[in-house]
């Protein structure tokens, strides 16, 4: 990665196991002692203590020793409980302390109030891990807040790592370590061996996609509940399952961010090393955050943000952990979507009718097969049912699959149209019909021999479970519901490929003399000029004799506006005429305006803006805006009404590269507005985003000093672009 | 009703049983005998024979049998096979005509070439109805339509009447009749009876809402697969249902619509009745349309005029079967909604959190409820929890619930946060906590207190059958996926009440001299005047002179537009000239429209529209069209490139009252533009459902002379609007 872009060279280089200790912001942090074991050891534990084991099932301690014991076969297991010798069949102990042999992980589910000594136990032990499954620190309010750093406090100075506290633990399957409270642990046979690692900031919702994972034959590597990331937190992880080799897929739920430029930096180092990440995160909505907020101790931060850096970095979003898991377990077999064209099938025509009606709602679309899969499928299916959606009902009658041919009809019809380039994946609707798992034996290694994405949505109820449990078997997955597939292969299409930072050209150097805090337009002008990016012709007068002088030199009509920076929204105040032609007029406008002025409560006007009146034939809106978390965007949408009623906004981090910039310009809804609309001539998309480029790198320059701007409106007309208002606030 | 309206009074008010004739447009039907049972005898038969019955389950008629056997103890059973004397125990008979009974139902599985035949043996025998699962006839193209309307003709001249041919089968679960090959009733030990009623173009997913019925704890009325619907159609049976006592609520899924009249008189008179109907229906896109086209023998007609024409009925239009069958659960169950605001509960903070984020997406919000419920949930949630979502996995935590109270803490939190004013329904996320089966039992009992619907969704996956089956023991029903939770919500918010047609004014009289075909201009205002909708002021020319004397008596600037029948887009082609003022100007303008018109090959005009420039705040569209199936409509939308970008229109039935009017308005998303945009004045809604209303009376004038019409744009200043173009084709 370039040394000039964000995310930070720094982080992004560390290429190792040692537990990053740089986003510790602890002045004390000199004199603490380097951590027992790095993150990868605190997953391999050899030897496991359960501080607040139990002998009853009901409880807590009871049930994860019971869990342990169940699918852990390897170390020595160490049952800790002041009241107990034998627990479960092993040795109990009194404390920590007291075990015979060395610790590497503690377990802690004692009540909140004697975490501290189990700790100060863990410490004189040397253990290299706390995973404090208690609550009722950080997330009940300040108190437990001031609890917990002093947990941390207090571990770190003994070289403790702490996981937690107010988490559900984790399991490393491929290491038989079950160290969760997750109910569904109690009720399986093995640990669900896969290449799915997650990390989890709810416990519950982790639980809920190990047992949804099972059902439909997901396998994990590592994950990991990280409740309140007093210490080691989601970051940590997340830079674990990069590294780790048994994970394929990386799966994070995610809350809030806690240190963004990290998170990026891993997020950049994922895309580098090819290792797709699936993130479902709470807090799009204000009412989410808000519910988030008050479940974990983290704030949720602003989303645009989040979403245009998890987009730049090719990231699979989801809006659901069920979609979040069922998307993983695609990529983990390797699945890639690389167009939105679904091509349906399915056990009903009505079925796959109605599949198809739903797809545009989710950006997708049906293909259009190729004339040559057309004659490929000649054989297996009728004339008139040649293009999809293919109804394998139907097919059923016709032509019964023969088991000697690949499988069958349905196997030779699907591997044909899956092979259509135009195809970029394949929902098969499996309704009640007889034969069904026919269908399925076969369409399962019609799967298998595609590297794109087939989706099995089992539209029958439990009468279906043989084909579920012929696709659980085979770790297809399925679906119950359309509306689920369709998420999925939505977020498949929504995805955008990871991009390496532009670095181009050297950010502009900002014009000397401009103060800091909110400019002028006059000001912002000269900004977006530094920058390369063209402005309606304009003059300054500090008085109306200058004003009139100006509107002579520009010529023609002009529009005249106060020059102040205590106005912010000029037209709002009537601080702004347009059309204004001849001396007289021009005068009459600006008395005109400093009375509006003087009206609004400004007395005197720095003095007037006069500009070149323009014809556009589209107006976008283009801006900076700089992310407490995650710093500067890039920002462009649709002008005038069409931002507020429609949304239609794109964000990118910048610096932006052409190409970003082109994709931005093209997803926007209003792009018919810009293509030759209702007759007129298109615009020049490449002038457009040539200065989205040029504003990503005034974003970059002078140190950040560009905390916002707006361009609004962005006057466009074939090749050519100005911008006719403009306002910024420089650090 | 009154007389004056669409739908049909004569079809609305058919109070009866008796199977409707006349939709069936045969020229010889005055000489066909009277069917010899009606739809409702037909539904209840005492004997049935099975065409085609086999000893082998893998053949329809084998399955067929065992599942009659299966579940059906009274009334003669006759298996048919011309080479069998017993079949499953029973004996048989080589044609229908041997049976020793008479026969109401027979079961027709022959292959196609002997449907005839069997057709004949059923006139000989008197039979009530032929029930044909066989298909192969009208789907198939002309030839099999041909085949089977010679069999139409052949049953009605012996009395007897049809069911598909291509069908399923259908269901009476009261009269323990399980005439369908659907596989899923080899699998259930008895007919899963309960209230909801259904009639289903395809047989698969008829097939497919049973079994996902029988997992949820759905019980059903009469179902039945009405295939290709050569004789009884949806109609036949969805009427039947409307009357039938045991059907709550009904369930319709459609490809196409038969006798568009008789379907919207059955939608009014259910409403009338106070019965709930639900339908999805593909054909929504337009490449659901040829899908649905290419599987049953229909077309899918016009969405939009469908939607609208349910809408006004106050349907319940869902996406999918499965929305659409648990949707039909709720309303069984006597749970309406009456507000979009949805009380989120769930067993983990995360998973609250992300179906918060969720709602707004389907048109759903979050509540905030009252100080009075906050503290009526004060003795059984903590301080910082009182708002929704409710985390009933933090209630675990702090409060066993008590089973004692009324379903313990978790019953009376849900009893208090439901009966909140502002709650509309409320949805239950249950995740793999502990003792989630108590938090089930309790919710189960809240939702039965409620009149509100509370859904449940299963968030763990088969590790949470066990509440799975006490949500399906207690007829509840239950989710897997929140997808599917949510779009039954927005299907609830999205229904609107159902309101008899509008009466209130006598459609306006027609200009007398109007021609049929295009309109120009000054017709198409005359026809707005004459319906009472205000234009902007004009005047029509025959010449350039004419044209000057028109500006000098507007006044101002005035627009000045190309009149001939000849032109339809006249902006397109430069025939319309802004802002002219002074003579000079007029003369040269109409002399630049004269020109434009001839390059547009239209030599000679009739003259010249001048009208006076009006200032608009708002621009808005309205039109008349014509449904071929559902008659005349009424839409309006968003003036200017948000029709296009937004599709941004309500439409509705003609003729309409001012209160849809109204809703119309406040139903687009452009609604902000009308009501105090950035300063501007707000727009009259009354005054412009006026508008709408007028339209409404003009589309029913004229024995429905107005094909089409169109307003665009209709200008709106506040209290005052003005139609300053038009177009209309007449009859």
């Amino acid at each position: 990665m370039a040394s000039c872009c964000r995310p930070s060279a720094s982080a992004a280089a560390d290429p190792g196991d040692h537990p990053p200790m740089d986003h510790l912001n602890d002045p004390s942090m000199t004199t603490v002692p380097a951590p027992h074991q790095t993150v990868r050891e605190i997953l391999h534990p050899q030897s496991v203590a359960i501080v607040g084991a139990s002998d009853s099932e009901a409880k807590w301690g009871g049930r994860l020793l019971r869990y342990m014991l169940r699918h852990r076969h390897d170390g020595p297991l160490y049952p800790i409980n002041a009241r107990a010798t034998e627990l479960m069949g092993l040795p109990a102990y009194p404390s920590v302390r007291d075990c015979p042999g060395s610790v590497d992980l503690a377990i802690l589910l004692v009540p909140r109030e004697h975490i501290r000594a189990a700790i100060e136990d863990c410490i004189a032990k040397k253990v290299g891990c706390a995973l404090c499954i208690t609550a009722g620190f950080a997330e009940t309010g300040p108190e437990g807040r001031a609890d917990e750093e002093e947990l941390v406090a207090l571990a770190r100075s003994g070289g403790v790592r702490l996981i937690g506290p107010n988490c559900m633990g984790l399991m490393n399957a491929h290491h038989n370590l079950c160290a969760t409270t997750g109910v569904v642990m109690g009720s399986i046979e093995q640990l669900p061996r896969g290449g799915i690692g997650m990390a989890s900031q709810s416990g519950a919702l982790m639980g809920a996609m190990i047992s949804r994972g099972i059902d439909v034959g997901a396998g994990f590597s590592s994950t990991i509940s990280v409740g309140n990331q007093a210490d080691l937190g989601l970051n940590d992880f997340f830079e674990y399952l990069i590294d780790d080799p048994l994970t394929d897929v990386i799966c994070l739920y995610m809350e809030g961010v806690k240190d963004a430029e990290r998170f990026t930096a891993l997020l950049a180092r994922a895309a580098a090393a090819g290792k797709p990440v699936c993130i479902a995160k709470s807090g799009r909505s204000e009412a989410g955050a808000k519910a988030a907020a008050s479940h974990t101790a983290s704030l949720a931060g602003a989303w645009p943000a989040f979403e245009a850096t998890c987009r730049r970095w090719g990231v699979y979003l989801f809006e659901n952990i069920y979609d979040l898991l069922q998307g993983a377990q695609l990529l983990q077999r390797g699945k890639r979507c690389h167009t939105n064209q679904v091509a349906v099938f399915s056990g009903s025509g009505g079925g796959g009718a109605l599949l198809v009606d739903a797809l545009e709602a989710h950006g997708l679309a049906l293909p259009a097969l190729s004339a040559e899969t057309e004659a490929a499928v000649a054989d297996v299916l009728p004339a008139t049912h040649r293009q999809l959606p293919f109804d394998f009902g139907m097919l059923n009658h016709m032509v019964p699959p023969d088991p000697d041919v690949a499988g069958g009809s349905v196997g030779i019809a699907l591997d044909r149209a899956m092979h259509d380039p135009a195809v970029g994946a394949g929902m098969l609707l499996l309704t009640t019909q007889p034969g069904q798992e026919r269908v399925v034996e076969a369409a399962i290694a019609a799967a298998d021999r595609s590297d794109k994405p087939l989706l099995f949505v089992q539209g029958a109820g439990n009468h279906g479970d043989i084909a579920r449990r012929m696709l659980r078997d085979a770790g297809q997955g399925y679906f119950d519901s359309t509306h689920d597939a369709l998420a999925v292969l939505q977020a498949f299409a929504e995805r955008t490929e990871p991009e390496p930072p532009a670095c181009a050209a050297a950010p502009p150097a900002l014009p000397v003399d401009l103060k800091p805090g909110f400019q002028t337009e006059p000001a912002a002008r000269r900004l977006l000029e530094a920058a390369g990016i063209p402005t309606t012709r304009w003059r300054e007068a500090t008085d109306v004799d200058g004003a009139v002088q100006a509107a002579r030199e520009l010529g023609g009509a002009v529009a005249i506006k106060a020059v102040s920076a205590q106005i912010v929204h000029k037209s709002d105040i009537g601080a702004v005429r347009l059309g204004i032609e001849g001396d007289d007029a021009v005068r009459a406008a600006c008395e005109a305006i400093a009375e509006a002025a003087r009206r609004a409560g400004v007395p005197g006007l720095d003095g007037y803006l006069v500009t070149e009146m323009w014809k556009a034939d589209a107006e976008l809106i283009l801006g900076i805006q700089r992310d407490p978390d995650f710093g500067p965007l890039v920002m462009v949408g649709a002008g005038g009404v069409l931002v507020e009623l429609m949304k239609d906004v794109q964000l990118t981090p910048a610096p932006v590269s052409h190409a970003t910039a082109r994709a931005m310009l093209e997803r926007l809804r209003s792009l018919p507005l810009l293509t030759g609309y209702r007759g007129r001539p298109p615009a020049n998309l490449d002038v457009v985003a040539d200065a989205i480029v040029r504003l990503g790198q005034l974003a970059m320059s002078g140190d950040g000093r560009v905390l916002e701007l707006d361009i609004n409106p962005l006057f466009v007309a074939g090749d050519r672009i100005a911008a006719a208002d403009a306002r910024a606030t420089l650090a």
